[in-house]
């Protein structure tokens, strides 16, 4: 029995088991209902993300089926929609389309590749329990690099509104190469294009609260606004069929093959995986915090909760059943997730029925669609991605934190002038550099007494005591490497500037780490003091740094004391401070010592 | 005035018009004194180090005047001694090794070449103010390093100590191809290799004592012991001359010209300084810590200091003369300097006078070394390095800390088997990971109301009061992008397992940050609690964090209150636990409350 329970340890676990032996008549209902309506939105979104990642649009209705049947089987949100979305759908592009063009018929195989790989390294991401890595994807970055995407995903979906031929991964090729077409602008695809963008807009700000002032119950009215895309592609459909604007030269979205989804293989050639193996990684990694973010944003609302590294998991089998059955890189999207849950679903089951509509949709739907302008779901794709770009993320981190900022602002100019990746990796590595300069430069503040009570504080910000023979420093950081020195700096600045100096006081109340580095620097501080006659003290050292200090020659031969608190420390060490202290009355009015003043 | 100000915080300051103002006869016989034993000292040693660096003889001569007069004009540590070292050399070998081979006419331009970008990027690094960047080097890298470096250098000298050829950049490389030629061993070389050594062993580890026992002072003694090399180095060449042992076989200095350091030129070849961009990167910041970590020590012991940042301008100009006269890369010694600083150095002036010294030498004594064999200076190497090596930090780290541990290891293993270069890379490279790492994954203590007292604690190691209506979580670490979903799932953990949960408070006394992934982060913590019913707080929060939170929405809109201690949170939300608590008496036992047990 043991050793059973040892390896499920490492045997993913199977969610389906949990909420399928519950599933009741009332689930059901709810998942039932929930799927109709994503199926309805996810039918114009498969197929124009399919078109953004460059396949033709039946790879997005094949990338809608197996992945949500395996997501439900594996995922740990009851409510996540999986499928294709906009940023992943945009990384595809462009990662394939640096190995081919689209079109070509190792474009697809690519893309099958590529998922693939995606949900290799997710699947063993989540086996080896290494969820933990995507937190390095700080909300800065992540908001950054969304925001360049949606806007990278707008522009390079103008040249189809527009009727023209643009390339480019990089907002100035594209801007560049469109600015040059702009007068071969096809006027008709170009009206249906710009109309279909108003109505949807118009759909978004105005159609839900037009409904809910009609009458219509609030949840409801957002179901109904978001079928928008779906009464587009009726509309433009049917007006393409009938007034023939195909043969104007309205690109059309042609025969799309009725069946389910093929069988496939991802290629085996090893050079090909080398070169997609990275984007493969950024993929994963950004799919991943894509749909935990939804996901747990959804969970809470139930008091429920999701497991990232069976999320990995779920993800990893989503994406690995997308290549065998010619889908591309899939994760959970937000808005059909959000949709999704307003529409009642209970069970990940919703997002199976969801997979047989849309398997029901490629069987018998898609004749219907051989009139479906090109502009249509170009103009579906820009008016879904403009809402993803939020600048009011400068303004905010401006405000509120100046890394933060730079760490957005990087992640939004290299994604726009260099391209996703490196935009992404360039913003990973800003964070990273930032928060690690700093706690390089940590808060060391030089306390004092506030005098009449037992509370010390900042001899810059307050009228403290304090005495010439002791000086009292607080680091507000835990000491390592990167900061080590900073202290040493610190205390040998304290030295030089008080002759009288007999005790240095570290108050490590903030303190939650000491590496070794640090430990190093202690010992050199403790024995350059004990050299120039000073000894060292420490106050309020926690219980976990205590432990392994404890053990340590730097406090067996510390030539100072250590003290519960940093009260006790001034009381031993300087008494005649208290004496002052309460000459003062227990008003605490310092009358005989000078304010300090602010340097 | 003004402006003159504001131009000279930019330009670099120049230490030496404030010792030389105040310079006495009393410094000129201390400085004086040291100088003759530190040209005694740095003589063997700087042609030993130029041959490590696979340069000619007099290339460490050339090395030890000009960057010696620099450094005296601009640093800022009273002792330092400047000139080559060993694991700066080992560095330039491996570096121009790659480039060219040992001898051949590109080799010495190539190492001028090095001096020159090195010194050019301290210069910069300097005026830049970016000597904070050396602290990213942790001290276990720096152990694990010094320590490779010292058994790469040795395993490098073995050949030269045998009399054999071998090649090779790392420890494996070197070992094969050593192993294959000790059947060639030239037995007259390793018997002057070998017994130097020995004797060198001896002086180092004995004669000190011997002397100290005899009568000598310490200090004298000390300085005696490190003069060990010069009188090897009279008897080997004394051995080599009277026995002709050169026409044996043993291989010797030769012809050392006689002269001033030349005027030299670095190559202007960008393709050059492409390639030695990277490894000047490397030897500039290992120069630079060395060199601070000795000034540091010394500077302190007569309660000086050193700046660090205009260390990197005195470290910059000297490389950059070394340049400008044959030289390498050189950086302050360790040994030489304590030996500068117990002969009795005050000033920098007695490194010009030890460089004035050197240009002596340089002039008068070449040709007394022109039987000098090469194996005894290899010997001086070998023993010289062999005291760098410390595989005492493994079992410390180990003992102290496991993430520490792990960063010596890398960094050892990494340097015998990959090389200098990529070792250090890897060492920062796993030791920055670790601490990342380690912060992602912050100690979040559930805590409790310890009885009869107005404290806080872990209730998993304490018995503590606690209410299922709240949860008090105290982060021990600042909160930013890498933990903020640590501290998300450790909310909804609490939540999910506490049905009756109404109130939430964070206790804020060790975060000394919150970054704006954390802001979002507890944003939303709130917005779930929020949709659960249940109040978030905060209490102990940090005026700095404090002042930047008041202005964000967050605070304005918080469903609980910010409180300025703990346990005014808990007076004010579950006043029925200090009901409780009084009912326990002042003795504070709680008797009716079960201890928490230990998960």
């Amino acid at each position: 029995m043991r050793n059973i329970d040892a390896w499920r340890r490492w045997l993913p676990a199977l969610p389906i088991l949990d909420w399928g032996r519950r599933y009741d008549r009332e689930a059901l209902t709810g998942d039932l209902v929930a799927a109709v309506i994503v199926t309805i939105m996810l039918i114009p979104q498969s197929l124009a993300y399919a078109l953004l990642a460059g396949l033709p649009a039946e790879a997005g209705l094949y990338a809608s089926v197996a992945p949500l049947l395996l997501y439900a089987v594996f995922g740990s949100s009851r409510v996540l929609a999986v499928g294709p979305v906009a940023v992943v759908s945009l990384m595809t592009a462009t990662t394939i389309g640096e190995y081919t063009a689209p079109g070509s018929p190792d474009y697809w195989p690519a893309a099958i590749t590529l998922a693939f790989l995606s949900g290799a390294m997710l699947l063993a991401m989540g086996l080896l329990r290494l969820g933990f890595l995507a937190n390095f994807l700080s909300h800065p970055v992540i908001s950054g690099f969304i925001s360049a995407s949606g806007i990278l995903i707008a522009a390079s979906q103008l040249k189809t509104l527009m009727g023209v031929k643009a390339e480019g991964h990089t907002l100035v090729d594209l801007l560049i190469s469109l600015g040059g077409q702009v007068p071969d602008t096809h006027l008709p695809t170009f009206a249906i294009g710009a109309s279909t963008a108003a109505f949807l807009f118009w759909v978004r700000k105005r159609l839900e609260p037009l409904l809910v002032r009609a009458g219509v119950g609030r949840r409801l009215a957002a179901v109904i606004a978001k079928t928008g895309p779906v009464f587009a592609i009726a509309v433009t459909v049917t007006l393409t069929w009938w007034f023939d604007l195909h043969t104007h030269g309205v690109r059309i979205a042609g025969a799309i093959p009725r069946g389910l989804p093929p069988l496939t293989m991802p290629s085996l050639d090893l050079v090909l995986w080398r070169e997609l193996a990275m984007p493969a990684l950024l993929i994963s990694v950004v799919g991943f915090v894509e749909s935990v973010s939804v996901g747990q944003t959804l969970a809470a609302k139930r008091r429920q909760r999701i497991e990232p590294d069976q999320e990995l998991v779920a993800l990893g089998a989503s994406n690995l059943s997308a290549s065998f059955t010619g889908g591309f890189p899939v994760t959970g999207g937000f808005a059909r997730s959000v949709v999704n849950f307003d529409a009642g679903a209970r069970t990940p089951a919703a997002g199976a029925f969801t997979a047989v509509g849309i398997a029901v949709a490629s069987l018998l739907l898609t004749p219907a669609l051989y009139f479906l302008p090109q502009a249509t779901l170009a103009a579906t794709i820009v008016v879904a991605v403009i809402s993803l770009v939020d600048f009011g993320i400068l303004r905010r981190t401006w405000t509120y934190s100046k890394p933060d900022f730079a760490a957005v602002a990087v992640t939004l100019v290299a994604t726009l002038t260099l391209g996703v990746e490196p935009g992404l990796v360039a913003g990973v590595a800003v964070s990273l550099a930032l928060y690690l300069f700093r706690t390089s430069r940590p808060h060391i503040a030089m306390v004092g007494l506030v005098p009449g009570t037992e509370h010390f504080r900042n001899v810059l910000r307050h009228q403290v005591l304090v005495s010439p023979r002791l000086v009292s420093l607080r680091v507000d950081e835990s000491l390592y490497f990167a900061n080590a020195r900073s202290l040493e700096d610190r205390v040998n600045d304290a030295v030089a500037n008080h002759p009288d100096l007999r005790h240095v006081v570290l108050q490590c109340s903030a303190i939650n780490d000491i590496d070794a580095s640090a430990l190093e620097s202690l010992e050199s501080i403790e024995a350059r003091l004990r050299d120039a006659g000073i000894a060292l003290h420490l106050s309020e050292v926690k219980g976990p740094v205590m432990d392994r200090l404890q053990a340590t020659d730097f406090v067996r031969h510390l030539s100072g004391r250590i003290f519960l608190t940093q009260f006790q420390a001034i009381a031993a060490l300087t008494p005649e401070l208290l004496a002052a202290r309460s000459a003062t009355g227990p008003a605490g009015e310092p009358a005989e010592l000078p304010p300090r003043s602010v340097g």
